[in-house]
Order: C-alpha cells, then sequence, then structure tokens
C-alpha cells in the first residue's frame, strides 16, 4: 500500500540527479493523520537540509500523527546538517516508511534503530531494489571505496569509433551529442587521457545543465600535453591533471590542479575522486585507458552510443583495447538495458554490476 | 476501410516467407457480396496456385458480384500457372482491392489493366507500403537484378566478433544461435567465404526449418579448400562452390556444385544466384567478404547479433574490413531499426536501402 507515495518520493529524489555527491538521492512525503498529503522534500546538494527535514518542514504541525515515508533510512549522525532522526521523532509522526537502510557506516541501521526505541512504528524495504538502483552510485562509493564508473564511447555498427585515419567527428548525431552533455551533468568527474587530449581537444563540460560543471580530469603517464588546451581554461570549469611518479619533474600546464598518484592507474585514481566526494565519474578516454578502468574494475557500466553507420577499416580504432581474454568463458559479461532511442542513434547500456 | 482485410491478407502471405522465391509473398481474402469472409488464400511455393486462385476457389460461387483482396497486383500472363486476372473475371467479383503493382515486367499494371477493361473496379496503393516491406526482397531482385543481401555477424558491445586468439564460439546465446537458424530459412542461400570454412567448418543450414535447405555457397577465389568439411556432404542440403578464372585448372571438393565466375567477387555472385531465382542471401562470412559485399552493393540490410559481453583486444576481429572511407560524410547511413531481444542478446538490424 506504500509503494504509490514511495514512487513520489523517489521522483522527488531524481530531481537532484547527479548535484547531490558525496551524499546519496533522497526524496520524502508527509501524510498526516488522514492518510493525506501534506510535505514533501528532496535533497537538492551537499550541505543544504535532507529530505525529510524539508518535508516535514513543509507538513507542520499536520505531521504529527501522520507517516513520514522516505526512500533512505533517516541519518541519525551529526553531519554537516543534525540528524534526520531527531527532526522526525520533534515531528511526532507516528509511522516511518523506508526504501532501503543507509550504508553509511555511521547511520547502518541506527536511524531506524532510534527511531523504533521511541515507538515509531519503521516499515522498511517498500521498493527497496528501485531505491538501491537509483542510488547505485553512492552504494557503490560507500561499499567499495570508489565511485560508479560509466564508460562512455559513439561508435558505428561495425563498432568502430573512427576511421583508419584517426578521423571521428561526428559518428553520433547531435541529439546523441547533446545527450552526452546530459550524462556529464549527472557525473562528478569526467576523465580523459593525455591521447584525447593531444587527438581532440575536448571541452567535457555539461554545457551549464550543471554548476558546478563536473571536475575534468586528465590522467597522464608522461605529462606530455599540449600547452594550450580548452581543458586548461578553468573559468567554467575545474581541470585536475593527475600524474604517475614518473613524471614528478616535469611540468604540468598552467591552470589546472595537479595530481600526483602512487601509481598512474585507473585505480588509485578512483581512490582520490572518492575521497574527493565523487559518487559518479565519467570515462570519455581512449580504447587503451578505457581498457586499464575496466581490468582494475572501475567501470560498472558501458553507455555505447550506437550510430547508423558502417565504418569499416581494418586499421580502425575500435572501443577497447587489449583485456588479455583467451576463451570466451573468460570475457566481461554483464546485462544489456532496453535500447533507447536518440535521435537517429541507440543507447546501448551494458550493466557491469556493482 | 479496406486496410483491415490487406492486413488479414499480409499476415496470409506471410506464411510462406521464404519458401516462395523466385515468386513473390501474396496473400488474398475473397469478400461475398454482403462482405462477408468466403475464401482465403496464399501462394505457398513457386509452381504450386497463386493466392488469388486459392481463395476464389475457396469462395466458389460465393465470390460472384464480390470483393477480392489481394497484396499484388494479379498476374496477366501464364508462367508455371494460368493468368490470375483470368481466374478472377471467371469468379465474377465486381472488386479488386490491390496493395502494390507488380514490378514484373511481364504484368506492370497490365493486370490492373485487364480487370478494369473487363469492367471490375479496381483499388490500389491499400497498405502499399506494409506490401512493398514484406516483399521487399523479390522486388528489390526483379528492380536490380541481384537478390536482397542480408549481412549477419555476431559482436559483444565492443565491436568484437573474435578473441585476439581468434576464438569466437560463442559469442552469442543460444536463443541467438536458434534464431539464426530461423533466419537461413527465411533465405534462398547462404554464402561464406573460404577463410570461414577453414577456420569454422560451419554446416550452414535451417537445421529442417526449410525444405529444401537453402543454397550453400563458398566465393572461393584459389580453391584452397579442405578436402574435409561438413558443407562437402550434400545429402541434406546442397553446396555450390564459386571461384574465379584463376582457380578455373584447380580441383574443387567432391560433392559441391562447382560454379566458375567471370570474377571471384560478390557482385558476379548475385547476378548468378538472382538468374537461378533466389529472392534472398545470407552473408554469414568473414570481414574481408563482408567488406567486398557491401563496397559492390550486395549488402541490403546488417543484422548484427549483439551480445552483453566486453570482448575487447587490438588484434581482435571485428565485422567489416576495410571500406576505404576517409571522411565521415562518406561512411555508409542506414536506419537502425528497434532493437529486439533475443535471450540475452538484442538483434540490431541496420537497413541500407534497396
Amino acid at each position: 500500500m506504500w509503494n504509490l507515495w514511495m514512487r513520489r518520493a523517489l521522483a522527488l529524489a531524481a530531481l537532484a540527479e547527479g548535484r547531490t555527491s558525496p551524499n546519496p538521492l533522497v526524496g520524502a512525503v508527509v501524510l498526516n493523520r488522514e492518510g493525506r498529503l501534506v510535505g514533501e522534500g528532496f535533497h537538492a546538494r551537499s550541505g543544504e537540509p535532507h529530505a525529510e527535514v524539508g518535508a516535514l518542514a513543509q507538513a507542520g504541525t499536520a505531521a504529527a500523527g501522520g507517516t513520514l515515508i522516505v526512500t533512505l533510512e533517516p541519518c541519525c549522525h551529526h553531519g554537516r546538517t543534525p540528524p534526520c532522526s531527531r527532526a522526525v521523532l520533534q515531528a511526532g509522526v507516528a509511522r516511518v516508511v523506508v526504501a532501503l537502510e543507509d550504508p553509511d557506516p555511521r547511520v547502518a541501521g541506527g536511524g531506524i534503530a532510534q527511531l523504533r526505541k521511541a515507538g515509531v512504528v519503521v516499515i522498511t524495504g517498500v521498493l527497496r531494489q528501485e531505491a538501491a538502483e537509483q542510488n547505485r552510485a553512492f552504494l557503490h562509493r560507500v561499499r567499495t571505496g570508489r565511485p560508479w564508473g560509466v564508460l562512455k564511447w559513439a561508435m558505428g555498427l561495425d563498432g568502430r569509433t573512427a576511421l583508419p585515419n584517426g578521423t571521428s567527428q561526428w559518428i553520433s548525431g547531435a541529439d546523441s551529442r547533446r545527450w552526452v552533455h546530459q550524462l556529464r551533468a549527472g557525473c562528478d568527474a569526467v576523465i580523459v587521457g593525455g591521447g584525447t587530449v593531444r587527438a581532440d581537444d575536448p571541452l567535457l563540460t555539461s554545457r551549464g545543465r550543471r554548476d558546478p560543471e563536473p571536475l575534468r580530469v586528465v590522467l597522464s603517464r608522461g605529462l606530455d600535453l599540449p600547452a594550450e588546451a580548452q581543458l586548461w581554461d578553468t573559468a567554467s570549469a575545474a581541470t585536475l591533471v593527475a600524474h604517475g611518479p614518473e613524471a614528478a619533474g616535469k611540468q604540468a600546464p598552467n591552470g589546472p590542479e595537479r595530481l600526483e598518484l602512487e601509481q598512474c592507474e585507473p585505480l588509485p585514481l578512483m581512490q582520490h575522486l572518492a575521497a574527493r566526494g565523487c559518487n559518479q565519474v565519467l570515462w570519455e578516454c581512449g580504447s587503451e585507458l578505457a581498457a586499464a578502468a575496466i581490468r582494475q574494475g572501475c567501470v560498472q557500466e558501458v553507455a555505447a552510443v550506437l550510430a547508423p553507420k558502417l565504418m569499416g577499416g581494418v586499421a580502425a580504432r575500435t572501443p577497447l583495447g587489449e583485456l588479455g581474454f583467451t576463451a570466451m568463458d573468460q570475457v566481461l559479461c554483464g546485462q544489456l538495458l532496453p535500447p533507447r532511442p536518440i535521435g537517429d542513434d541507440w543507447l546501448l547500456s551494458l550493466r557491469l554490476g556493482g
């Protein structure tokens, strides 16, 4: 009976998609004693009120004896804002309906326990799967210490990402390229290698769809980067140039932040970005870095934009480099989500799992 | 008002899909004077009665003053069976509803003209597009002198058709492999190159879904073929080995029919197969022959089975060889039909046009 209201709470949570990191997406709905809607709220971004608090504030005294429906377990710890469990008790709701327990070790069932101890009826697991899907990036980061990685590429039907002479603009259509801006807006960082900077001089922003723009990251072994590049202009978006110890003595471009990793590899970069609060990152790199990211478990999802084109070419680039497989039972298997049309292209999403 | 009955006629026609070559698919429905269904028929295979004749026979005297709804213009020439236009006149129908004019130069509007001259009301163009889609292979052969070519491959999401060491069994799932048998059953011939025979020793049959099995064709420049191969056993399905003049003096395998083409290329093979009555052929070849078939306009449709897998590998095979493109405005563009799930795989159909 709570599914409908939980669906509404999930829809509210989704309004802030890509903007709450390092926090999860949360939506909440308050019903009064008679079951009528009296408050709604969602967590808009880190540092701003939690969803429950906003919804209870909207409800005011009407919340007393009523029901709070919330997509994630109310927190019970002081972060940048006071614990939500306290606000819930103060509002005097009789019942709390929760989709998903918060895996954050500071919460992890503590919020629910506190409410129950105070005599509030707590129902859990309502649309748990949908809530976990919505917060997959947050959950993955909390569980693994690494952001959820999305690897994006555009290809023709014959799996080519460039012509034999390297030409790759444009494989996908204008609608798909706008969709990529939207995809970036849902990510906390966008990552390329030095080769992509040298070949394409990309901008890598969401074109204003996200504020602030996602952090643009260049992972460069040798720091052999061009002196001029769009990424070095950090007026509209921040850029991080990460390298390994071998480039410690080399000069980095002027403008971007510089980061020396213990190794110039995807995994230590992911750990750094998670510590910085990134829930989800987007890999927009070439085939070699993409293959390394996959080998190191830094890709949870592939978003391949398929253009209705045949490009051909024995030496034409393909999306991935060497993964080291010699038998079909070794290859990476995932689940293809139902393809989605974007203009004349189709989006193929492969979920590799968390 | 005729669309519903024409849809029924198209559904009847589809019952013989892949079995009528060199003839088209045709379905027919007869309504009596009051508009009630009194006869149905479809063309089952070459040499058997045409759809109209079957439907009129079923209707008997009830056809007089009634309506014949038929997916293709009734023929007006003696082929293996007498002209249908005569049967229509003899049945005394008052009205004939036709989806599509027959492009066969022996008909080409002549059937319709004959009916009108005899005082029958003829309505044309009802569901013309659907009828043309259903008979695209027949129409393509009549217009171009070449069969409609379908190029099939199976690949991972990263566009690979084999691992770097050549392993390719199996990329697609069991459901997709059964679907390929069904695809073959809709084709008059299945074509591979010598390399596929040497590497995979394929059977290339519909596993009994079509009787007779499609003609299995090997296009081999040098006739350097294995002495033993499943294709050389022609007990259950015929095999044709085609080669160019350079292999004229060489020995071909025992069992299959042998054909010397003026050139060992896809186009002369297509002309031969069209002359033999093939409306639709399936290319199940490697990347080089596939690219040649595309370059020579012998592929009208790509059927790519996409497996939810990442295979990787710098040297891994891809679906197509060199097409000679150097700029994105040269690449072959088509239309991606809505993807269709087959087990865990997805079928991606690219229509390149007729």
